[in-house]
């Protein structure tokens, strides 16, 4: 057995046990504490219980490990010596916050405990240090309220009544209006209350008090809400939390202490200034809490009249955090996020850790970085997510659409959204499971509510600042945000809000929230997209992942629209162009649904005939989009049913659109059902069972790029077979193609070349991809049926049982989501191999969701693959994930 | 470019070109004639075109090869001068039959032509030759009629009602009362109809009649029915047919001639004894075409009074056949195939081959060879081919069941088989492909009716022998069959027959024939298996089989009584208890529905606690049956919603019976609707979602074992989790296997041990079958849901393309009947090396219809599986495939 691993590090007076790199062992908050510490920031002194003593907690059955409170105690000593007072001392004690930490920030883990340390002896010794009785009461009451919740597992709102009662007795309406007396009742009452409802009394030993905070630290590792947040969130369960124990400081000591957050930078543009919100006289959970609205460090920003900055109202305090600020940046080299508390006008720091910022933000900050010399290319490259991204892509309100403002708040989060309106989080997972798009509106929001948020496509809340739990947890979700929206108030038993001009909203109603403004619009509002060319930070993010990848990356667009979009983004083709949407047209549904209840050959020749000139022309706007680009038709693809009038009035419109009679239809039409119709007649098996349908859509293809060639532009066509799993298929269909092609080159006396290949989404095919590739000139991976096909599972039907795998930890993340690499990646990479060995230099792609997730793209890059193709708005994305996989190869 | 092949063999007077082994170049019917001639027996001259001329003919698009009509003139002259008559030669004219020969004989390609050489000049040199003018005419009426349409495709019918025209005219009813002066003149007629017909006179140059003889044959080889039957019997379309050129002798020149058909040992029952059917005066064309009734050659079976044989009315001739017999048997050591005729008493060979047997006669051949000596154990064991088995297997009836006989045929191939009739061979697959057992009545049948007697489950004609076609086809197909049923009269038009005692059966009334007694029977009659055990000569093979194979077989039994017939037939365990049958009973239904449609845990659990007494006494009853052998069990698989009700009855009676709101039952079962229910909610993803329902049967199945084993009688129970694809839901489940089965080894208070091992049926699962080894204690392939996804086809879905996919040949055998060895068995091996990699030694079998197939069990042995695993019918099948594979293995 090895030695025990060291379970307490310590830090204070410009010494640290530990450093920023041990975030595995200290956490996010207590390596930050370590660094800033040996950096020589003013840090409070205190210690870290590692990470490796809550797993140890797990690994014996939820104990605190043995010896590990003696230890404790030593490291408190040294805290006691440098704080100039002692733990527990009735003359002048030393109180502690307890923090959790793990090595990702994570809301839902239990936050802090603050004042920890007083009872009914030590208050006396912090009213006589502070000369303050009131803030001695109201700390031990605040202590009292806060370990009672989240170590004791009291409700918190009896609690709050009993405030409320006071107040109503003594005919005042503010906390601040309420005595020493006052405060030192409440305690009693509180007291009382908190024994009647655990049959115990609250502890007034100090260690006792330090030991089950630590212990509810490790336990709220473990809540729901925290397992949640990490599988949101990809965090593994097994890195556990750490716990910070540091000596208190207090911001709520007169009108020259405060406490507040800040960003070295400004988290949500990126640029470079000083960006910050604070309360005066106040502890930190009150900004976090979002109850009273900060106000902000400096005029950076547009301040509100009559609202004074911290800069004015404690110079000295504001030049000591510049001063910390240039010193973190220069040595992190990245913008932090800080939290600080001033004490009788001295700046404590009380975190410090790498700032979450939008995406507009993030790109900003790598391209200016760069220009600053701190930071290179790539490092900048690897600054930015390329999931981030995807929000700065999200549709903006388009500045010359109409727009009917009802109330607006700060904008927390960008993004523009429009949804119908929900005011609980289990409506928004309802509504949103039913399909819909839903707005969260909340008074303010908690940890309770994160599988709400996520389900939403936009929050707004009418309390908090921008750093409130709405505006953080929006922002690491890319979710559009408004908060602290004052102009509304929400009447949760009602389900509506009233805005302060009268306006009434009830749920379902639709709005549109725009998270760049605060704007909050009634209805639905037009939006539009980034333009990655006209914003030169992401362009030159951009550009520079183009200099870095090697894969190409295409886009799967339909029509010539998408496929303008796609080619601004940067897509180098089409992957994949589906052809069933262009059979859905309305003036076209009547042809084909004709064609498929033909009884003759000729009458479904007749049929199709009439439905080539449309086809004809969606192939001659693409082709034109794509100019000297590839473009992958896939030839149809799902089965004929899909395309099959449902309803009755659909059935009596065909009837008489054919001649043929209602009930034939119907009839045919039950003919066509099937029982597992993912696995029936569709794909290949069509085009082989009724070669005139693919016959039709082969000449459409050519015919159009024979036309587009004609006005001297450069069209490269790809004809895709799907749902290959049979070699012989794609040969028998790939004469079918060569036959039509030279008939049509025939007829317009022109040629054009072009390839014809196939998709790879059936096992089979995979393994026979030698065979296959014999006659395939590429293979498109089809990564979406190949997932349903290897899992046996249909996405559509997997829904109920996928719920009940992730909650028992069956599975992470959705493969739909995120190419499994084990099974369905195997795949890919036998059929790679195989198809390569048979004709060397094969051309492979993928296309379906996954070409658009920036871990698939990485599995893309390392198998070899030589493009992906994915949906328009994600091809940014792709170019940068794709950047993402070169450097991290080459940093292997 | 390599010397062209040699494209004719000579054969005559004691000497051949060819012999036996050379029917890749010669065909059956060439090889054995050269052989013949090569070993002495009178054989009439003549040569082959070998299967390399066909070859050429298809390559050069339907074009006899350049230069061959002068190397058939050649060979053609050294026939003429061993028969000392000349082709052509109005005088003493040679005439010719020609006939095709591929390597395996094939129904669907042209039989013969006889008489050719025949015209208007050489009929008179025939005449005077034979002295028998009307001989002569009456050949030439056949000859005009027989090439006219093999050759010329000319209808036969208004040929054939000339005929009855003439015969009505004066006043006959027999072709024998017609004189030669009315074949002359149906002759004219004949060739005036074929010249209006085709609008060309009918060839009267012998060798423009050989010539197109030849193409004939050749173009044969591609008609629908051999194409067909090639598919059934999988054999190759690149072998292509010989034709076979043969000076004609005439069976039919007098009362001192004959033609027939025999076997060196009984083709029915094997036993050692010469049997055949002769028709005096009569050509070769009239036995198998079974028109004529034909007579016995001796009495080694009953022969029914006043009919004489061929040994007492040719005694002679008998003799030299008798010699003959001798000789091919000692020489092929095997049973063969014989046609004869005798020509005014003097005896020819036409025909030896390897004699087609039923399974009875080949078991039965095979153990007597080897006791006298001709052959040894492993080729004896390969003589009897594994499928042919089936069919002895097959149901036979119950001697002690109620039987209705309306008529009585001749027995032709045995079996006992109920069906619906049907009287065409396009109602016997319509009908079976909608799932109905049909027995097709046909007055005699052709090769036409190949599909439909494919499709029937028995035969039954009307006329002809043992020997005809209808007799023939079904022992090669394996069906049960009864032909020359002259008691039976068949109206074709009103879809109907009528027995001689005067009931009548129309078209879907019910049957059943007894192809061992030749019995027609009204209405469906008890039936009963064979007993391997008591059947001396089948128990030597599968003793041997025993002895040679490496495999071992289990069965796939749900019941007591299921697991007891399959251990009778060898069966060494179950490989596959389904327990989803053991739901659906009537009784237990009502409860399995009300647990599905519980709201509550508890009620779930409730209903579930009433079943398990139930599920428990069907695992005694099989644990008690398989005593000492292992039993896998697989857990509950279906999707719930295959228990829920259908009807509006079910709906009903379900509410009554659980006091449920029917609307309610309705709209839950409307829940449990799934889009693609095989992809869906079942399997593994039940035990995960519904613990409760696993563990019902887990404590079931434990509860019987150690109930049994109380008994003293060993139980070995395996508990296979179906449908995983992922390593966490095996482990998952494994655990909760383990908990109840804790439980109840506490309540019983007896251990015993089992093994908890996986169903592999999912591509991915093979492709993690590493980690999934971990955990499972052995691997079940389920090898139909395996090929269902790796083809991404449904079954049931699969049939309307799947038949395209045939006739286009873009698939030979269906993969659910055969196993796929190129995708399906890649991941079955892929899974086999990776599992073993993980837990060396893991136990791995197959279960399900791939099991019971012996091409999918070679592959099994090959790829190293420890056990197959089939229906109980199939064990014996199994168990002589296994010894195959091992003997072919040996012989690599």
């Amino acid at each position: 057995m090895t030695a025990a691993p060291q379970r307490i590090y310590t830090f204070g007076a410009g010494r640290a046990e530990g450093h920023a790199a041990m975030k595995d062992v200290l956490g996010g908050k207590g390596a930050g504490l370590a660094e800033m510490t040996n950096l020589g920031i003013p840090v409070p002194p205190g210690f870290t219980v590692s990470t490796a003593a809550c797993a140890e907690y797990y690994r014996t059955g939820r104990k605190l490990p043995a010896g590990l409170m003696d230890e404790v105690r030593g490291a408190l000593a040294a805290v006691e010596s440098i704080a100039g007072a002692r733990f527990g001392d009735p003359e002048n004690p030393l109180l502690l916050s307890v923090r959790s930490g793990a090595k990702f920030s994570m809301p839902g883990m239990m936050d802090t405990v603050l004042n920890l340390g007083l009872n009914t002896d030590t208050v006396g010794g912090l009213a006589r240090s502070t000369g303050d009785p009131r803030f001695a009461w109201d700390s031990f009451r605040r202590f009292v309220q806060m370990y009672g919740d989240v170590v004791l597992g009291v409700n918190r709102h009896p609690l709050e009544k009993l405030i409320e009662g006071r107040k109503e007795a003594r005919g005042v309406t503010q906390d601040t209006e309420l005595t020493a007396d006052d405060w030192r009742d409440l305690v009693s009452a509180f007291l009382e209350r908190v024994e009647s409802q655990l049959r115990r009394p609250f502890p007034m030993d100090p260690y006792e008090q330090l030991e089950g905070a630590i212990a509810a630290v490790f336990r709220s590792w473990n809540t729901p809400r925290a397992v949640f947040y990490r599988k949101e969130h990809g965090i593994p369960d097994d890195i556990y939390t750490a716990v910070n124990v540091q000596a208190m400081v207090f911001g709520n000591l007169g009108d020259d202490s405060a406490t507040g957050v800040a960003f070295t930078r400004d988290p949500a543009t990126g640029e470079d200034l000083f960006y910050g919100e604070f309360l005066p006289n106040a502890q930190g959970e009150d900004v976090v809490a979002g109850i009273r609205t900060p106000l902000p460090i400096n005029r950076s920003r547009p301040v509100p009249d009559g609202v004074a900055t911290l800069e004015e109202l404690m110079p000295a305090a504001y030049g000591t955090l510049l001063e910390v600020r240039r010193r973190l940046e220069g040595h992190f080299r990245d913008m932090q996020d800080l939290e600080f508390t001033i004490q009788r006008g001295r700046v404590w720091m009380l975190q410090c850790r790498t700032g979450k910022r939008t995406a507009r933000a993030a790109v900003r900050i790598a391209v200016d970085m760069v220009g600053e010399g701190l930071i290179d290319r790539d490092t900048a490259l690897l600054r930015v997510q390329p999931s981030q991204l995807d929000q700065l892509l999200h549709p903006t309100i388009d500045p010359k659409a109409p727009r009917h403002v009802i109330a607006r708040g700060l904008p927390a989060s960008p993004g523009a959204r429009t949804g119908k309106v929900v005011f609980t989080p289990e409506e928004a997972v309802a509504r949103s499971e039913r399909g819909d798009a839903v707005i969260l509106v909340r008074r303010e929001t908690s940890p309770e509510d994160i599988a709400g948020m996520s389900a939403a496509q936009g929050i707004l809340t009418a309390r908090g600042g921008q750093t409130s739990h709405a505006a953080v947890v929006a922002r690491g979700m890319g979710k559009c945000c408004v908060v602290g929206c004052s102009e509304i108030s929400v009447a949760l038993d009602e389900k509506s809000f009233t805005t302060s001009r009268g306006r009434t909203v009830r749920e379902g109603d639709e709005i549109t929230l725009d998270g760049a403004t605060g704007e909050v619009m009634l209805g639905r509002v037009g939006v539009q997209g980034v333009d990655p060319e006209h914003d030169r930070e992401l362009g030159q993010v951009l550009h520079w992942a183009d200099e870095v990848r090697r894969l190409r990356i295409r886009t799967n667009a339909d029509t010539p629209d998408d496929a303008r979009t796609a080619r601004r983004f940067g897509a180098e083709g089409i992957g994949l162009c589906r052809t069933e949407h262009m059979f859905f047209d309305e003036e076209r549904v009547a042809l084909v649904r004709e064609m498929i209840l033909a009884e003759t050959f000729e009458e479904r020749k007749a049929a199709l005939d009439r439905i080539l000139p449309f086809q004809r022309r969606d192939f001659e706007g693409i082709f034109r989009a794509m100019a000297g680009l590839p473009v992958t038709v896939r030839l149809l693809d799902p089965p004929l049913h899909e395309f099959l009038p449902t309803t009755d009035a659909q059935v009596k419109a065909l009837a008489e659109h054919s001649g043929m009679r209602e009930a034939d239809i119907r009839r045919k039409t039950r003919e066509h059902e099937e029982a597992n119709p993912m696995l029936g007649h569709r794909g290949c098996r069509l085009g082989i069972s009724h070669p005139e349908i693919y016959r039709m859509q082969v000449r459409a293809i050519l015919e159009a790029a024979c036309a587009v060639a004609s006005e001297e532009i450069a069209v490269l066509p790809e004809i895709m077979i799907p749902l290959v799993s049979i070699e012989k298929e794609l040969e028998f269909l790939k004469e079918e193609v060569a036959d039509e092609a030279e008939a049509v080159f025939r007829g317009t006396g022109r040629r054009v070349a072009y390839q014809v290949g196939t998709m790879i989404e059936l096992p089979r095919a995979c393994l026979v991809a030698g065979g296959i590739a014999r006659t395939a000139e590429f293979f498109s991976f089809g990564t979406n049926d190949l997932t349903q096909t290897s899992y046996g599972f249909a996405r559509d039907d997997a829904g109920p049982f996928l719920r009940v795998y992730e909650e028992v930890k069956i599975i992470g993340r959705s493969p739909f989501v995120t190419l499994d690499r084990e099974g369905v990646g195997e795949l890919v990479r036998i059929a790679v191999e195989r198809g390569r060995a048979a004709r060397p230099g094969l051309k492979t792609g993928i296309c379906g969701e996954h070409g658009g997730d920036p871990d698939s793209i990485a599995f893309c890059h390392e198998v070899g693959l030589d493009y992906v193709s994915c949906s328009p708005f994600r091809v940014p994305v792709a170019r940068l994930a794709a950047a993402h996989a070169a450097l991290r190869e080459a940093a292997k």
